[in-house]
């Protein structure tokens, strides 16, 4: 075996318990005699894991009964285009917060079906800092707030929910999701991407407050309508059937690791380590985020000199460390920490981090 | 190991060759440290793997090179929708063939976003036949010519791909792709989900003649537009990683297994079995569909009195083989036959129908 620590952004690092067990099971799951890829969506033995799913979802993370859950395909992309379809009328206005590459797109792919207010953007400080809630300009006839609450390429995450009033927030949770408790009444909407704290690349939840599925009026196929989705339990067509499963099995890993409170608390532990050894390196490394904006997921970092870079990624992967190679738009290192990455982790990439610093100093 | 044989529509049963060396895999792929699952897609490790998929798949289906290949997220049915968005102006009409469930619902989809035209219908003989080619009503104007090649619910399948002069010409290839050579010149555009012949579910697969890539003028969410899809070489936004790989996976074992002219003779010589069975019983056991209609891949039949139904299931569910319950709209029996079906799993359906009718004659 050599495994080792993997940083990647996403699709990211997985429970190992969750891969060796269904790589336990992968031909035959529980009493199926066939693979769990293998079976019907609509049959019993997957309706009840589906169910089982649902159920520890909704107990991990506390979801009140008028919300929906939904395990969709096409990621939080496909998403950013689906919500103003589903969520506004044509016409209609709707408040996006810049607060980095994420949010941008989310309103540039939302553009075609709702007018896009600006209501907060943080591009002046190069996305180093969020935009103060008391700056946002906010306007109550809107179908609904956009924001996004962490940034996996810029590193900024919010360290509270912001207060929008009436108007429904909607959040792309894609990076943060199940990394800490989640105030899940306070959102109109919550979607997130599987491949980083759910599962595998290719599945979607969504966790959408009941009373909006009946906003999409205007015309359109029935697969990209919410309450279509939701009246037929997520089998409106064939879905991810494996993806489903895997994140029912990661619900389950962390349901047995503490729920999302010790989530909450690792993950705290794990980005103070790292930030801890980039503030206190003397500016050898740099992380250019303001401190409280600061994510506990993705950590992008920079050496005080991009010509060893190179050396600094082939030395970690040497020893172990992969995926640290930060996103082609900002350059330098990026470690992405989401709830699958133990404290050991990061202790080696900070070991690692300091004994290069020594030979590089 | 108490896999048996296994003849679900889809999610079906994968080629177990496949699924092993997937469960060999799973925590370490390739030199990756880590699972497929959990590597980034843009990392040079899973490009290379996509790229060899693609050519894999080009040497097995003779995939000429002026047509994109494009392995999206979220089934034929999302596709209903999206082709006529990318394929069609808006007002344009479009001519499809209705032999079938599928195609019904392919036209539905596409409905509000071009002028559907019913070219042929076959529903007056509930589908049990194809409508006669001569039958057809065409219209040169329309932007494209659509139909279902095969129907996974109603069972029949075309035997020739349909003469329809220079209108591009777009199949829903879900249940028959790669189950015999393909003339992918003949197409504008062929589209599947892949939880049949391909892999597990989650995954589509695209080959689209590049020039109507140029058609989309309305619009939309870049992800809904085929171009987009095909400048990012399907990587637009994240895909379903898992999926690909094992769809890469499954070309590779067809490929070994002497190609697509090889699958062919296997899957005539696995349905001709099957329907001799029916067809001499004595009518204890009935294909409604007219012979030359009648589908290699979805074999429904119906025993000659519906109250044995249930017995039927169970005893067959104690001899083995699953998943032969009839889709809900028709009742009776499906035997679904693809690729990874080997002949020995349809002798022993075929044994154990014969000895069914004896216990019950």
């Amino acid at each position: 075996m050599s495994r080792t620590w993997n940083f990647a952004a996403g699709p990211a690092a997985m429970p190992e318990e969750v891969l060796l067990q269904a790589q336990t099971e992968l031909l035959e799951w529980r009493d199926a005699r066939a693979s769990v890829m293998e079976i019907s969506h609509r049959g019993k033995a997957f309706m009840a894991l589906t169910a089982e799913i649902e159920a520890d979802l909704r107990a991990l993370a506390a979801i009140p009964a008028h919300y929906k859950v939904l395990f969709l395909q096409g990621g939080a992309t496909l998403q950013f285009a689906l919500l103003a379809m589903n969520l506004a009328a044509p016409g209609q206005r709707a408040d996006y917060v810049l607060s980095g590459h994420w949010s941008e797109k989310a309103a540039r792919e939302a553009a075609p079906y709702v007018e896009v207010q600006m209501a907060a953007d943080a591009r002046a400080s190069n996305y180093t800092a969020l935009p103060p809630r008391a700056d946002w300009q906010l306007d109550a006839q809107s179908a609904y707030v956009h924001y996004t609450p962490n940034e996996t390429i810029h590193g900024l995450e919010f360290p509270d929910i912001p207060e929008v009033g009436s108007v429904p927030l909607v959040a792309d949770f894609s990076s943060s999701i199940l990394s800490a408790p989640l105030d899940v009444a306070r959102y109109g909407m919550i979607y997130a991407g599987a491949q980083k704290n759910i599962g595998p690349s290719g599945l979607t939840l969504l966790i959408v407050r009941e009373d909006l599925l009946a906003r999409a009026t205007r015309p359109m196929a029935s697969i990209f309508r919410y309450a279509e989705h939701a009246v037929h339990e997520s089998m409106l067509n064939t879905p991810n059937t494996f993806g489903w499963y895997l994140a029912g099995l990661t619900f389950k890993w962390i349901a047995r690791h503490g729920g999302l409170a010790a989530m909450a608390a690792r993950n705290r532990r794990k980005a103070d380590t790292l930030y801890a050894a980039i503030d206190g390196s003397g500016g050898f490394y740099r992380n250019p985020v303001e401190p409280r904006a600061r994510s506990r997921m993705n950590v992008p970092f920079f050496l005080h000199d991009a010509a060893l870079d190179a050396r600094f990624l082939a030395g970690a992967e040497q020893a172990g460390l992969l995926a640290l190679k930060g996103h082609r738009a900002l350059g330098g290192m990026r470690a992405s920490l989401y709830n699958a990455m133990p404290q050991q982790g990061v202790d080696a990439l900070v070991a690692f981090m300091s004994e290069f610093q020594r030979g590089h100093g």
